[in-house]
């Protein structure tokens, strides 16, 4: 079932340690089938050292157990309700990425200092609000999706394909899963150079706003120029 | 004599390095076996490079040597208070790793500041007292061993599976030497991502209790449902 | 075509992910045959696994591809620019590099604070003005390289061979394409090393003029006196 | 001549680059023979890619060269210098080491701050007072050496086995070469964990005497008991 997909998910999810962005096993990447309405992510807890692309668990958009021997990955009900929210993304990614989870410990959104930030997220990078007692009390899981959801009311998933948690750390997304595990990348790197910016100049301004529309249209815009056609 | 828990101390020694948690010679680790009471500690100042699980030392909860040709870790005696102290370890680890030594140093307990702290340690990570003149000149590592054992009496050596000795650096343990390992290096990364955490806002508050008591029980709770049963 | 040339900027571009100054694609090496006033650069967002040194386009003085199949570095204006207007230099490198980053969105130049830094650059590493609306808005990588020809107008490039983009990133130069690629190794360390000098001192003073004039004249005046003849 | 010593400096050089305190070139080291009186030193500028055993140059204390068909180091004779006035060592290190640099740029010796630092150095690491003009437009590298031996006229080199040259960088020593690039990488690592330490607590004082005192013969006293017999 899905064995490509297993096999795409897998090899996601072993990204996360080369690119050094998870302790331990601390992370977990999923991807989706929209056609049947099936995601595959990670099981919970196990060592990526001993992870097998058969391992991978299927799950459908409630965050049930369609096939697979183990549990799945304690957030799975958070990627289920960004899967059913934001209909464009196929891929998602959470990680205690250090820098970026400094920054979700700081409760502060990521100002958009240049333009590698402006490359990949169109805007500041923003902290959800943190989850009530009633909501982490209640399904947390599932609380957690629908805080990132009403925090992006306004905004558009693929402008901004990530977000920090508050108190927790990031997450993020992408058309794949290979795409949600390169902005978790890229968030991460953001986040360092961000805080090293402030570090430098503790009174810097945000990039103007034409720098920032500059280098997002030519990345992402319809008369896009960067890498191959 | 102890074959097994001689090769498994050696393993969990050999991570240290592995996990960049130590410069030189600067860690050991220990197992005890609570049957006999004895535990396996790694020799005084030998190279990582040529360890061998045969050099490992076997001491008494005294710190006596029971069998071994080399001297054990200058540390013995703090462990031994340890293992006499918190009678559900059954591993404990010392290392310099940077940031936990950096905190150790500061003479500041580590605030919980979110999720990945609250998984592993309930609440703060609490910086010792500094040893006074007389328990520095007496028996030293005794001493050290006793400042902590003081420090804890209003705590749960399990919720809380590691310390700061004041301007000298970390002590973890755990239910084995690898769960000891595991909590030091968690505590590295809590240590560097709590200053980081603090560089990015000098204002920042601790995570709400609520968060703190959910994640905690979602790992080491009666109804756990963090990885695999 | 330019064969040689095309394997040296290969290797050129395959140092810089080796040094640790490129995230993903964050970055591009190119260097010029000047008999035929053409230059070699790498292909635009192509993956440095994947990249081959029959990849490498050859473009002539205005930007326009002479040879190859690719699309050439969307920064190939930027480089075309400056290779017309420093004569003397005959290798180029643009990174998105942590620190140099970090220095270029706080919008300083980054002050010479010892001898590393003099043995290379003769005084700062400018920052240079941000690119105004109208420059972002028309030839944008054209203009970048004129903002920097415009900084420079009272600097010998090879005494300071790079600088800093305001709100983007490092550009380095040198008298080869392996020369430009030793700067930017060289300009991310200083770039480190200051953001830390600076964080251990606030009130830090630059270095006396009479120190950096004798290291730079060490290894680059007349009677230099570093290395073998 | 001295085979056995060149093999000796050799590899105590090709541990600089393994210990990850030099970037390209930035480093050497050199050890004694106190018999002939002759000392071992890196030639000047060769990549450590490069370096043979063959290549190590044999000078005298006016720092002559007497064997080798290479320059030495440039800082030839801030070595000889140091070998004249401190008899009891028998190796010199010098590098560009990223967080010793930034403290030798900034100015300030390093605070004792813990055990760490009191197991190896006996109170804080001193920063010389900077190079007059003149020194600077005299013999400067002979100078170097005697600025240092100037700040040591209170010290014993073997207590405190290294130094920061202000505006420049770390110069260690030792009884071997081998020593000496120990106390490079001990020397660092006090530098970061020093800088991390005052980024954590910026009102932090130093570690209290007795326990420095207690450090440093624990494992350089009459009745050290660290390490193996």
């Amino acid at each position: 079932m899905l064995e490509n997909l297993k096999r795409e998910v897998y090899r996601a999810n072993m990204l996360l340690p080369a690119n050094n962005l998870v302790t331990l096993t601390w992370g977990n990447a999923s991807g989706i089938d929209r056609d049947s309405g099936l995601f595959v992510i990670k099981p919970s807890g196990v060592d990526y050292d001993e992870l097998d692309p058969l391992d991978m668990v299927v799950c459908d958009l409630s965050g049930n157990v369609v096939e697979g021997d183990m549990r799945p990955s304690s957030d799975t009900l958070t990627h289920a309700v960004l899967y059913r929210s934001f209909p464009d993304i196929s891929g998602v990614v959470h990680t205690h990425s250090s820098w970026a989870t400094s920054w979700a410990q700081s409760g502060r959104s990521v100002p958009v200092y240049g333009t590698t930030h402006a490359d990949y997220f169109y805007g500041d990078i923003p902290c959800m609000r943190g989850l009530t007692e009633e909501e982490i009390q209640g399904n947390y899981e599932e609380n957690t999706g629908k805080v990132i959801v009403e925090g992006f009311a306004d905004k558009d998933p693929l402008a901004v394909p990530g977000t920090l948690v508050r108190n927790h750390g990031p997450f993020t997304w992408g058309k794949s899963v290979n795409d949600a595990v390169h902005h978790s990348i890229i968030l991460e790197e953001l986040c360092r150079m961000a805080a090293q910016t402030e570090m430098i100049n503790k009174d810097v301004e945000r990039a103007p706003d034409y720098l920032v529309q500059k280098h997002y249209e030519r990345k992402h815009g319809p008369n896009a120029y960067y890498g191959q056609k």
